[in-house]
């Protein structure tokens, strides 16, 4: 609810919060069934006294439009057009609790909801900063547009052609031999993963993953019914030697690796375990899902060659995407795989959304293209790496003694492990008052209490400055001494 | 394959062949397994004689990539890197086969791929002509463009507010009150039915809809294992007599329905149907999907007010879409349904794809919030009622005695029976050698195999006249008269 009252109006507080309601009501945005918010919250909300809500709220109920029950809670027995119609109203609520696909977990929609109060720091989000996003060359790009170029229309299953000749080239720089009739465009590799989801894999089967994983914060494969066996990692990347028998114990039909500056911890997988990780899944006949998203955010030197640039046996599917490097709004990525693979993720895409924005893959061509987005991502490592720098000076100033981490050698995060006993609920619950929003280790490893994700990508740096300080500052007010 | 022999070059062409198909081989798109096309194919299609692919075939027999069987079939062993590596490939085709969602009807592949032939005439394509998309105007809606206009960024969950607002503004103009947070924007209508089906619905469950439905075209629902439960459709739309019976019969959880200017009959439910309709499903408590993407394409006078203006109880989910009456695109769409709804399945289009490309909803929040939406609307109508007028006139000079058809008030189809027995497969057959594709009727509704789904909205006005005319000519030559 965006609304607040109008304190300089004639009408009385209470009834504007009454008229309030009683339009939410009216256009079914609070159904029959619904638990309002308490008086305290509401009261809050708008910034007035308990008894304005209470009079509003008594109004409503003689109006038979609410009721309370005896523990407190308030809910919407009616609306004002039912009082003439003849039935309940469906169960809403018994749908919305129905469905396959797993909710998100209550932490992220927590996240992501809060990610739109204004002026909160968020200190682990895993986006570029606004700052960063290249707005004025976009508007460079656009105004390139002409009447013809490009289609209005519905674009081929695997996406736009010019396109996939672009990302070709772009590959080809990569060490990746593809071409056209074996990429598909998705709208962002998320996307990519939902489409392997659906379209390769059984229910009841599983894959191989590091632990903690990106993939842990959402539920592609969960809410196909596929099993997540998660692997150790080490400083060199996903540990190899125990491949073999998990695969055969879990009859795992993929694994899932993010070989460059990987999510959450920011490790980097080594050149000999990439090709010792080639070589095993080689063995097995294992198939690999490599996503790639972060590879071109590299500091000092770039990543080794990815996975997919020494597969002779076609074992890799790969996952790029401009999301990191240029822009999410764009939602624009790609998978490159054998021509039959990816015929059928092209065949399930047409049925889940005809094909991406014509629009936004014209402008990821002309990007890609034109040489502007190679020319881009130089200028995003540099910045990058100045906030990484800064942000390890401030562990080190804030929070020396008290944790320890790893220093990434790109992408966007630091993986901070508490050396001191943190209950992570409080302290995410007292971050978020303070105007800080946490991204928890046990979001991507539910065993992982212990640990935070901290991206230095969104936070402009007198945020990090600020929010790293206060942070340090409210671990050392609610821990107790590790044992 | 695009590629074709250089008639001109001094490399023998088998040997231009040869070097093709060990690209394709070598760059994994043909992986060892892949069962290549016949010799008369690959002729046919290199425009060379037989004898020549022959040659190239047998010299990479003897390189040991392909391997010949008895029945004269051609597949790949071996590539050339692997000729070195250890273990065979993983067997794609297996995991291809696998997976939850349907592919494609085999019908819809053969379209899908089809439509992109150079010079087909597409009499039942589902798609503005390229010459009623608004290109030159989408030019000036970019002039706007500033470096300022929109975040690059990912967007809020439901989407971006501005263009919620625009959708709001709108749908009060069809007589739908709404609120920014009961709007959910989709990349098109089609991911909402997905969104619906993953979010809503349990396996095992079923929905009621109209036989025939585009909803039968696509797996949206059945690879979810929901059961599609057909009703038959009058004059006036969908028949609500039986209703009751079949949602107690077959536990069905909603009903979707198109109420104005149905896919594929083009059918406008009347308002008396649309009284009844909702009073049934408000007597049962059975909610609604109201696909109304095809509104704004009336010719004479609007649709009667959608079922959502008229739904005190909250039992409609609406779809709404920009598709067909500005362009797909785009990929924009919206579902308008109760707050808690909306959340829900804001909730899972953030683990698909995290939402729509930023700047399609920029762009249609512009398109919307200026009027130009609407006035493009308008323009469209005008034009697509000549074409429908000259539709209708070409199959009365054409059709008479073999088929008969209704005349649609608006939206971009007529659904034509035919009166004589024609062996529609054969049909659909001899008229794409002839250059013209089909869309069989059997693809809406499994025991339509006596209709075609014409479309006016797609081919030019000398398409259609020499399209009509020459299917005319096919139907009379391959059918025999109906007993
Ligand atoms: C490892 C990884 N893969 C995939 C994605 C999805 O990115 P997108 O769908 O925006 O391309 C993310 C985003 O957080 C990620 O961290
Ligand atoms: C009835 C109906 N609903 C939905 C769609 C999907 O349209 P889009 O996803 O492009 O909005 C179509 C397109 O053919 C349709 O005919």
């Amino acid at each position: 609810m965006d609304w607040k009252p109008d304190f300089s109006s004639e009408t009385p507080l209470y009834i504007q919060i009454k008229e309030v309601i009683k339009n939410k009501i009216a256009l079914g945005e609070w159904v029959v069934g619904t638990k309002i918010p308490s008086q305290r919250a509401l009261a809050e909300h708008f910034n007035v006294n308990r008894s304005t809500v209470v009079s509003a709220l008594s109004d409503l109920m003689a109006e038979g439009l609410l009721e309370g029950n005896t523990k407190g809670g308030t809910k919407v027995v009616n609306n004002t057009w039912n009082l003439l119609a003849a039935s309940p109203p469906p169960d809403w609520s018994s749908y919305v609790q129905s469905g396959n696909h797993y909710p998100n977990q209550p932490a992220i929609q927590h996240i992501n909801r809060a990610e739109f109060q204004e002026g909160i720091i968020r200190l682990g989000t895993g986006e570029l900063s606004p700052d960063l996003l290249p707005s004025a060359q976009m508007k460079k790009i656009f105004d390139k547009f002409s009447a013809n170029s490009f289609t209005l229309g519905y674009e081929e299953p695997k996406g736009n052609r010019y396109l996939r000749e672009q990302v070709v080239e772009y590959l080809r720089g990569l060490g990746i031999q593809s071409s056209p009739s074996n990429i598909l465009i998705v709208s962002g590799a998320l996307q990519g993963l939902q489409l392997i989801s659906m379209g390769l894999l059984q229910r009841g089967s599983s894959i191989l993953l590091e632990k903690p994983s990106y993939l842990y914060s959402v539920h592609v494969f969960q809410s196909n019914a596929i099993k997540l066996i998660g692997l150790p990692l080490d400083a060199e990347g996903i540990q190899t030697n125990q491949i073999s028998r998990y695969m055969k114990g879990y009859n795992a039909s993929l694994l899932y690796t993010i070989p460059s500056f990987h999510n959450p911890t920011g490790c980097m997988m080594s050149e000999s375990r990439r090709q010792e990780l080639m070589k095993v899944c080689a063995d097995e006949g294992l198939p690999i899902i490599e996503d790639d998203v972060y590879r071109e955010l590299w500091f000092d030197e770039p990543p080794p060659l990815p996975l997919k640039a020494r597969d002779p046996n076609a074992l890799v599917l790969y996952l790029g995407s401009l999301s990191k490097s240029l822009s999410p709004g764009l939602r624009i990525g790609w998978v490159v795989a054998p021509e039959a693979v990816i015929d059928r993720l092209a065949d399930i895409k047409m049925q889940f959304d005809y094909g991406s924005s014509s629009i936004s893959q014209w402008a990821a061509a002309e990007w890609i293209g034109s040489g502007l987005y190679q020319e881009h991502a130089a200028h995003i490592r540099d910045h990058l790496k100045r906030r990484r720098d800064l942000t390890l000076q401030l562990l080190e100033t804030h929070f020396l003694g008290i944790a320890t981490w790893s220093v990434p050698s790109g992408g966007f995060y630091i993986w901070i492990r508490f050396t001191v006993d943190v209950p992570m609920q409080m302290l995410f619950d007292h971050a978020l008052k303070a105007g800080i929003l946490l991204n928890p280790g046990s979001i991507y490893d539910r065993s992982a209490g212990n640990f935070l994700r901290i991206s230095y990508a969104y936070a402009k740096p007198n945020e990090l400055e600020r929010g790293l300080s206060k942070l340090a500052d409210l671990v050392k007010e609610i821990s107790k001494p590790s044992v």
